[in-house]
């Protein structure tokens, strides 16, 4: 977990990279800065994304007791997608900027290929935890996992509509959707946690007593 | 705490980065180095600004016991403007090297916007806490986050009040009162906390008796 | 182990850094995007290798029960050489970009060295193990890390292999056997460890009994 | 001590941004690659020096029980001085390069202070810890951190009077002892912590009897 924690932390803040003073001319600074618009939605966007991962990374997380190497593998599947999530972003802030509109097809198709890919990547993750519930917590029902997956599958379907919208319709079709997707994801995940405290930091009474403590990653 | 420890982490050290040997003609290094002074002025400033927040944000954790969704997006809100700190920063020092009057209120404006945000995420944070209480740790006193709104309000109107100073009398007045605001939350901070230590490593005596153990993040 | 974990997943994040929207003619994106293809193909062989690198150091700090200053310094070195990796790889994605022969060689000579140099770091460290049996666990085997030197010595002879065979036969020989060598040791480290699971969360019921704790790094 | 680790891991990380891809005309590359040696020396240079603050801090936090808000902020200082190492070493390959001997001068000036800095710094942390000896834990000798002191005023005084020597004499000199000073560091460090183990994960046959937990950061 620490190992995931730091890359999702470094991809979050890598975000911000992208935020630099502006070339302008003497006294063109504000103007300058209002042009940049597409970044700054771009990083609000790109970091409540990776905000929604992290949060339903942690929660499968919480039910996890062992990893074995298919998890491992299949962890690392998701973190080399999400890292790539900046990249078509930037790719779309650049083209909103230079505002040409085969360009803008492009970049929307290749974000709607992370974004698949990312999901693809939750489906694979998934579907081993069904496949071994010994790897789950004991009182995580063995369903639950299996539960999991068909929102990472509507999640493939969603980004490919979208990246085929944004090419044959219009481009601006493709990014409501992918603004749309990670609210998605954080509803559906808050509907299966059943009120379960997302993290615990020290012992609580109860804890205290029986001698239980609980996996805090 | 891992995540959180690790965004600011990175924060903090992306800061370094603006740091580089300059652009100069062969024997015009010290020349160089010195006109960027506004970038070691800002490095200093900046660090001592996230070290702050570090110190209250490990402070504030430090009597949680539990986090519920609504805490984890009011402390992602806070990881999120933070972030920022960085930019709004660099524009000053770039502006302050340059010398444009119009570009230097813009920047000071800029950065006040930013500082309200993170104020304003830090009041969501503890308006959380103060409505939840089971979220703290038994020991820590039920008005405890209550009382710590007010220091994020006056941020928030400080911030403000001095964008406005900025733009309309002189962006040195801003810039001024932007090197205060930490140095008021870094001692607000110290009398609140009552001589807690703030840190824990490994277990006292006192506690291999009673069989507690502090959560240490 | 924090500061292990955290040096690689820093160097597997600033992989994605290069990761950019190129500079292109407005309607040139798609042509651009594609003209990139030896740094996505850098990108993913870089990722899987130190994703390889981090399972098998993973796998032996759980076997590891205390570091004297020689074990200190030799992980240093194995962090040291894994930390250049990214830069031979973006050499060899930039000779493939601009297509001279001769720079190719350069390229694949440069990355067999490090890539012997980091075999080479494994060696010391698992040789100082071999020899310090006290700083294992007590239910590891006293010969297990003499048993792993081999593998450090087969990569070392591999690398150095590959990189004259890429001079004096094709660039592209050298290219295939960088690809295969961490296959290699992904395949032989899953030999190696008995099925035991890799990481453990929490406690299982066992450890509850017995009172024992997994080091979980 | 996460806090701690996750700035060193990145600060030390950053070393490898600075090797790149070199800029060469096709078929150029193994000349502008090995024109590069300033940079691999510096990056060789610095990477032992911040790895052997790292083990110099990690043996002072083992001896650590509890953190106030002045060690809070003496080891905010380490960590603020320590990120500042990559600057002044990136200056003087710089200056190695282009070879103007006025430049040289001002590049070891500078890393002089820097070095200067980071060495008062750590004179202040130990100060610090010599004050208060309820910070330290109970099996580590009240005069230990005061004895740590004289090794931090070696440092001041070694780089200032290295600065000065490279600024009357030649910057060679200053560079000598620039290389030297590490290693002072990290053998007097080894004679001072009287073999015991650096780190150590889970818990020995030792500690399961008594109830002892090491904190292991």
């Amino acid at each position: 977990m620490a190992f995931s924690d730091a890359i999702i932390a470094i991809v979050i803040t890598l975000l911000v990279l992208d935020l630099r003073p502006p070339e302008a001319e003497p006294g063109g600074l504000l103007t300058a800065l209002l042009e940049e618009w597409p970044t700054y939605l771009a990083y609000a966007a790109s970091y409540v994304y990776l905000a929604v991962i992290w949060l339903n990374h942690k929660a499968a997380f919480t039910r996890i007791e062992e990893m074995d190497r298919g998890l491992q593998w299949s962890n690392l599947g998701i973190l080399a997608t999400l890292a790539l999530v900046p990249w078509p972003t930037a790719v779309i802030a650049e083209t909103a900027r230079t505002g040409n509109l085969a360009d803008e097809r492009v970049a929307v198709a290749l974000y709607a290929i992370v974004g698949a890919l990312l999901c693809l990547s939750w489906l694979v993750f998934f579907s081993h935890l069904a496949r071994h519930p010994d790897l789950t917590k004991e009182e995580v029902d063995d369903s639950y996992f299996a539960r999991e997956r068909p929102r990472a599958i509507i999640g493939v379907v969603l980004y490919l509509a979208a990246g085929i919208a944004g090419v044959l319709i219009h481009p601006l079709v493709a990014s409501v959707v992918f603004l749309l997707v990670p609210t998605f994801f954080a509803f559906t995940s808050h509907g299966f946690d059943q009120g379960v405290p997302l993290l615990r930091f020290g012992r609580t009474n109860d804890d205290r007593e029986s001698g239980k403590r609980s996996g805090d990653g």
